[in-house]
C-alpha cells in the first residue's frame, strides 16, 4: 500500500517500500524508483490511450534524468528520459521504469530496443504490462545481456489504465463526499460544502488527471457544476472531457448546457457514454454523482474504484449515499479493498477497489 | 496533529513535530519528548483520578530513564523516572514531561521540588496543567534557576483527563463503527462484524486504557457483549468498569446480567452514571452504543470525543448512526474537529473532538 506526500498529490511509494528497495538494491535505486513514480504521476491525465508511465536514468551517484509518457503519438517515458539527458552519455546508466518497457512498434518504436541501443546496463521495472501487444520487453532486454529486475510494486498512477486494458472499457472511479452518517446532501438537496477546502483542491487536481468526468442530469440541474479542474489562480492546463448522462434537457444557461463546447458530451445511457469515450481514447473516467447515476454504475457492475471523501460531520437526515435495494442482514454487505488513505485537512480520502 | 506508529497503539507525535523540536532544541530532546509520550501512553487507564503522565530523563547522549504515573496514591511520572535511574546520578540531567510538573502536596509531594532536589538542569514540558490546584510547577522551577521550556504539543493521551477537569465530570468518548453509508447494523440488528480484525484489536486495547465502558440495555439485550478488554491470548491486566444504562432488566444469563460482578454497574440515567463514576475516580469513559444511548449523550450535550471507525463497506439499509432530528439544509450540519487518524487494516479510525 502506498502513502502520499502531505503537500502535493503525488502518489509516492511508502517509506517502508523504499526502505526495503534500498536494503535490497542500494539507496540510489530507491531514489531512482521514487523519481520514476513521480515522473509518471506528473503526466497522468495527458497520455491516454497510452499509460502514464514514468522513467528515470541513474548512475552510482544518483538520478541523472527523468521522463514521463508524452501525449498519444509522442515518445514513451523511457525515450523522454533518454532525450532529457541532453547530450550526456547514456552508456552504462541504469533505468527505473514504472511499467515493463514496451516491445512493440506502435506509433513509436519499442522502448526495450531504445534502452539497449543507448547502452543501459540495468533496468528496474515496477509493474508488469498485461497488454499482450506490448509484453516481452523485459525478456528482450534479458536476452541481450541487460540486467533486469521486476520489483512488483503497486503503482497507483497506473491502476486505472491497467483496469481499462483488462476490461476493454474505460476504468470507472466513483467519487463521493459524505458525512459520517452517510449523507451526500441535506434533505433540501444542498450539498455545498460537505468537505473542506483541502479536499476540494485535491478533487480539482484529480480531475486534471482524468480523461473524462461524468455526472447525471440531476446533479447538473441541482448544482449547475462547471466540472473544470481549477486551482485558486486559474484552470489546470489539462482539462478532462465533461460528460452529462441522462435524457433530461439541460438549458443553455447551465455550465454544461446544450451545445456549449465540443468538450461537453451528453449520453442517454452509461453504456453509450463508456463506449464512445473508449473510442475517443479515454481510459480513466471519474463519476462525480449524484446518487442516481452512481447507483446505476453499481447496478451495471461498472465500478472499479471509489474515491470516498468522508467529512467529520453529521446531518442526521438527507440524501443517502446510494439508492440500491439494501441489505437485510450482515451477510449481504458489500466490501471494498483499501488501496490508499489520505488525510486532507479535516477530511479523509479513502481510495478503494473491488475486493 | 499527531500520527501513530503502525504496530502498536502508542500515540506518538508526528514526524514533523519531532523534526521541528529536533531543529530547535537538538535531536536528543526530540528523542526524550517521544520517550515521555510513550511512557504516558503506557499507563493510560491505570492512573485515574490522576492524569496519565509520562516523563523521561536524559543527558547529551540520550534517554537514561523513563517513568509513568503510578495508580492513585502512588508516585507521579517524574518521581518514577527518578527512581528508575536505579542509583545512577540525577545531577545535571534534563527532563521531558508530558504535563507541567505539579507544585502541590497531595497524596505525594510536589514533583517540581523533587526535580529541583535531584539537580535536574533543564525541564521540557509538553502541555500546561489547567488544574488550578496543581499549577505553578514551571514557575517554581524557573525561580530556582532551572531552564524551563514549554513546548505546547497536543498530547493525545492527556486530552480526556484535561476535558474531565474542565467539565467536572468524566470525559465522554463515543465510539461507533459504521459503513460508508452510515449504518451501524443491518436492518435485522446484526452488526458483527462491521470492522475488521485490526480495528477490533485496537478497540480492546483502547478499552484497557479507559476507566469505564458504557452501553445501553438495547445493545446488551441484542448482542450480549462482554465489554472486557482482551488480546488474542487473554484479558488485558487493566479492565475498565462495565456500565449498563437503561431501566430494562438484564437477566443473569447475560454477560452483563444483574449482580454478576462488582465491576458491573447499572444506572437508570446517563447523569446518574456520570456522577457516580466521577465519585469513584473515573475521568475517562467510553460509550460503545447503541444508537439510542449515543443519541441521548448528544442530546444532553455530553459528548467530548468521537472514535469513529469507518469500514469500506456498504449496506444500503440498516440502523442509522444516530437518531436525533436531522438537518433540513447544509447550515444545520454538525461539525467536529479531527484530532487524529489511523488506518487499521481495511478500516480508518478518526479521532474527533468538538469544534
Ligand atoms: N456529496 C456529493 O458527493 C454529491 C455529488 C454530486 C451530487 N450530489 C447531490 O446529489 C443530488 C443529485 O442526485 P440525483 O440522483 O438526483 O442526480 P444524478 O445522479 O446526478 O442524476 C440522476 C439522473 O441521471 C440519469 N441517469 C442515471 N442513471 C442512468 C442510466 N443508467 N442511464 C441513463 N441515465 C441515467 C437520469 O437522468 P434522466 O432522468 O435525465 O434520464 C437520472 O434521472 C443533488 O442534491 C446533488 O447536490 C452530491
Ligand atoms: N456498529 C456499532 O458501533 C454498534 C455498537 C453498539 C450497538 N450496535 C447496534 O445497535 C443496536 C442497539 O441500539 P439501541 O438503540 O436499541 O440500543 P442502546 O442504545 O444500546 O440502548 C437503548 C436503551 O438505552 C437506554 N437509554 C438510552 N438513553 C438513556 C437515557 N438518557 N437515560 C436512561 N436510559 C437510556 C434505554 O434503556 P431502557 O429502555 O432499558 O430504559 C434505551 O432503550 C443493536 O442492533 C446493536 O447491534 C452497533
Amino acid at each position: 500500500m502506498s502513502t502520499w506526500q502531505p503537500d502535493n498529490g503525488a502518489h509516492i511509494l511508502s517509506f517502508h517500500t523504499l526502505e526495503r528497495i534500498g536494503r535490497e538494491h542500494g539507496a540510489v535505486v530507491a531514489q531512482a524508483v521514487s523519481a520514476a513514480v513521480t515522473a509518471g504521476d506528473a503526466v497522468k491525465g495527458t497520455t491516454s490511450p497510452n499509460p502514464p508511465v514514468g522513467a528515470s536514468l541513474f548512475d552510482d551517484q544518483g538520478v541523472v534524468s527523468t521522463g514521463g509518457t508524452s501525449p498519444a503519438g509522442g515518445p514513451h517515458a523511457e525515450i523522454n528520459a533518454l532525450r532529457n539527458l541532453a547530450g550526456r552519455p547514456s552508456e552504462g546508466l541504469s533505468a527505473a521504469v514504472t511499467l515493463e518497457p514496451c516491445n512493440h512498434t506502435g506509433r513509436t518504436g519499442p522502448c526495450s530496443h531504445a534502452l539497449l541501443e543507448a547502452g543501459v546496463r540495468r533496468v528496474f521495472y515496477l509493474s508488469a504490462d498485461e497488454n499482450p501487444q506490448a509484453q516481452g520487453g523485459a525478456e528482450f532486454l534479458r536476452e541481450h545481456g541487460v540486467e533486469v529486475y521486476f520489483l512488483d510494486l503497486p503503482v497507483q498512477t497506473l491502476l486505472p489504465w491497467k483496469k481499462a486494458i483488462e476490461k476493454g472499457r474505460p476504468a470507472v472511479t466513483v467519487k463521493w463526499a459524505h458525512t459520517l452518517d452517510g449523507f451526500i446532501a441535506a434533505p433540501d438537496g444542498t450539498s455545498q460544502w460537505i468537505t473542506g477546502e483541502r479536499a476540494r483542491r485535491f478533487v480539482h487536481r484529480d480531475r486534471s488527471q482524468r480523461d473524462a468526468i461524468l455526472v447525471g442530469t440531476g446533479t447538473v440541474l441541482t448544482d449547475d457544476p462547471q466540472l473544470t479542474a481549477r486551482t485558486a489562480t486559474g484552470p489546470y492546463e489539462n482539462q478532462p472531457l465533461r460528460v452529462v448522462v441522462g435524457t433530461r434537457y439541460i438549458p443553455e444557461s447551465f455550465h454544461l448546457g446544450a451545445s456549449r463546447d465540443p468538450n461537453i458530451l451528453s449520453f442517454a445511457s452509461i453504456e453509450a457514454a463508456l463506449s464512445e469515450l473508449w473510442e475517443r481514447g479515454a481510459r480513466d473516467v471519474l463519476v462525480e454523482g449524484g446518487a442516481g447515476l452512481i447507483t446505476s454504475f453499481f447496478e451495471a457492475g461498472l465500478v472499479d474504484f471509489i474515491h470516498d471523501y468522508t467529512a467529520p460531520k453529521l446531518l442526521g437526515a438527507g440524501i443517502a449515499l446510494t439508492g440500491w435495494p439494501g441489505a437485510r442482514t450482515m451477510a449481504d454487505i458489500k466490501e471494498f479493498r483499501r488501496l490508499g488513505t489520505r488525510v486532507l485537512g479535516e477530511d479523509v480520502l479513502s481510495i478503494l477497489g473491488q475486493s
